[in-house]
């Protein structure tokens, strides 16, 4: 009865090296948040198949693992496609769940709801290096509070949490999706066209970082906006420093498209996390900032890491999509950690777990005594209560090969016992 | 576009108060096993499904949930059965998977391995109250192991959790397949009638605490035993105290029938934990104990708590199932944790996670300075720092209810900062 060694495609076995990097990440930021005042909550790994495709998905609908019908509800025989045959799915995100455990629990949950979720997701994806068919989300949102302290907190609480995995340096961007319209209704992108395709000029403006503002200018006409127009908005971009400066300094150019409010808000964003962070970073006012989603409604951000090419996290408002799941309209605003991503730094730097230095090896030899097994129980008891990590093993006929491999696996300190020697107390 | 609002049938949104005592369960089980030289490791959700298909898996391979699959390999007009449709399936134990594990990655681990595996399983029972089919398994095994030391650092380890979680004065029953069937030889069962029916004996066994000794006999006899035999049987049970006198007492009883090291190992371990045990318990020798699972090979253990009816754990020595699995001999140990029942009975007895006595909430009024702001946030920054945990709010109009709120969520102090009054830094 033999059995086939491999996890199924796409998916993998955690090995004790990754998985004490995670395990402690996992603890740091259950107790991070805590701090900041989040619960943690739990939604099942099945979906209904109905929520997993209500088009608040996008692509990700097309991934998902689906899960078979049971019992008599299932008619092989009269199933002409998939949706004859299923009833549930694998989540792919922890936003449709995290919907559907607010609509369903709202009245035992403290309002707002400031909400920490951990849990694997699963998308049948084209297998490739580095990204797999299950993997960890981490989501923190606060459901229910309308002014920026949402904002701040989240920035200020997933800054500390890195700081505390020795991340420095990193810069959060920040930006708001209002500013982005805006920006467009100022170059006048609409004038006598109809409606504005926002979404496709944020699309070109999100490539400035890879094709530059001549890249951008290039696209945006051959897709058909007067050259004049697309100067004009470039040339914002052009003048706007990265800082609360820069913000501010469209307040006059923006003044007849956009509620000064939006700006200074934005500001005391950025002052306030600059004042009261714990960690070594920097906040970054950064108007080509988009992020896909286009549920985002106001302030939006995204972590910066220079040893990371690209993100380790973002989120932002958005005030509309728990309203439309639910049908109780509810402000929302968010943060997704790059879990996977983080994880892989930790490993790529070496990251050592704190107290994971003092890990110790008894070494016992064959036919000890019960009395000396006694004593050397009592020993590691005693030095486990304090917290030291003891791990008992029977010595081996090769014992320096034993000892090399204990080494390599951390064992700092090797302590031996024989058989014919009396243990001391 | 409205959703359905419940979590899939037989399973469970965790609300936040029940996630505080999960998430410290998780917390001090990792830690504690760490402390005794355990690694902790993971396996995907999803299994192959011949692997979940293999026999071991007994009545629970009718429970699987299965997945259909994707793309050209589904063929709906072509499918005339299950496993036409299917590739994968969600796991319902952490033993196939650890087999799995070991045998893929077995070059990588240390040897012996001593592994903590926790996580959800799946298994499509018919709901009823109070169980689930989504729960959280935590299986803790030694691989590679051939002597009671592996016995002893479960029994050890596990119970030294147990204490930590709060739990005293429960008992860890143990005993031995091989004295359960030397008792069976002893009383002649198999007397010119072929091969002994040694499960349906045991089975009849293990209804003692129900049905008594009288009970047991009744049914050995509608089984068609002799009551000779029966009465001899019964007779070993009747005279056995529970603990090292009354094992050591089956030693000329059993000469005949099981080498005497199986009983003088079982006394070293029930001494040797008792020596060295750090929670408040006691082991007993338990000749009626079963425990249901064929594949066990040795000792067997498992945790009686007088505060709860029934088993909070167990497990036993199983020294040929991986071997059957991966084709290579592997002797093996190991203790599974009932989680979900250890979770009840904390929420039960209202178990108070350690630290969460001091949490504070700020209630901020609207309309803040943005200096007062950074005060606020700076205050609650060092107290954050030095571990404590801090909700900061936005006031609300009817205050009153905010803090009766606030106060039955478990928050002991409530800080009020107005916007006209200056925050004392």
């Amino acid at each position: 009865m033999s059995m086939k060694k491999k996890p199924v495609t796409g998916m993998k076995d955690i090995l004790p090296r990754e998985m004490e990097i995670r395990d402690y990440a996992i603890g740091l930021i259950k107790e991070t948040y805590k701090r900041f005042g989040f619960t943690s909550i739990e939604t099942p790994a099945v979906e209904h198949i109905e929520n997993l495709s209500s088009k608040q998905g996008g692509e990700n609908e097309k991934l998902i693992f689906k899960i078979l019908k049971r019992g008599e509800k299932l008619k092989i025989d009269e199933a002409e496609k998939e949706e004859d045959l299923v009833d549930g799915g694998l989540r792919y995100d922890l936003t449709v769940p995290l919907s559907r455990y607010y609509s369903n629990n709202a009245n035992e949950l403290p309002g707002p709801f400031k909400a920490l979720q951990m849990g694997n997701v699963w998308r049948a994806d084209r297998p490739q290096r580095g990204r797999y068919r299950q993997f960890m989300q981490c989501d923190i949102d606060i459901l229910g509070e309308p002014s920026i302290l949402a904002e701040i907190e989240l920035i200020l609480a997933t800054s500390t949490l890195l700081g505390k995995l020795e991340f420095s340096n990193f810069t959060i961007r920040i930006n708001d999706r209002r500013i982005l319209r805006a920006m467009v209704d100022y170059a006048g992108f609409g004038a006598g066209q109809g409606e504005v395709d926002y979404d496709g000029i944020f699309i070109t403006l999100d490539k400035m970082d890879k094709i530059g503002l001549d890249g951008v200018k290039e696209e945006l006409i051959k897709d058909g906006y007067e050259e004049a127009v697309v100067d004009k908005y470039l040339d914002l971009f052009r003048k706007v420093t990265p800082d609360v400066e820069g913000l501010m300094a469209l307040k006059e150019t923006l003044a007849d498209f956009l509620p000064e409010e939006i700006l200074s808000n934005l500001s005391t964003i950025m002052e306030s996390v600059d004042a009261a962070k714990e960690a070594d970073f920097r906040m970054a006012f950064d108007p080509t900032l988009v992020r896909g989603m286009s549920y985002y409604t106001g302030p939006i951000f995204e972590i910066s890491m220079d040893e990371y090419g690209g993100s380790v996290g973002g989120g932002g408002r958005y005030d509309e999509m728990i309203g439309r799941f639910t049908g109780q309209p509810t402000p929302a605003c968010g943060f997704s950690i790059g879990f996977e991503r983080i994880v892989m730094l930790l490993l790529e730097k070496e990251f050592r777990v704190p107290g994971s230095a003092e890990k110790t090896a008894y070494l016992i030899e064959k036919n000890m005594s019960g009395e000396n097994m006694k004593k050397i129980l009592t020993k590691a008891k005693k030095l486990r209560a304090e917290g030291q990590s003891i791990n008992i093993v029977m010595m081996k006929k090769n014992k320096k090969f034993q000892k090399d491999q204990l080494t390599a696996e951390g064992y700092t300190t090797i302590v031996e016992f024989f058989a014919d020697r009396d243990v001391e107390e």
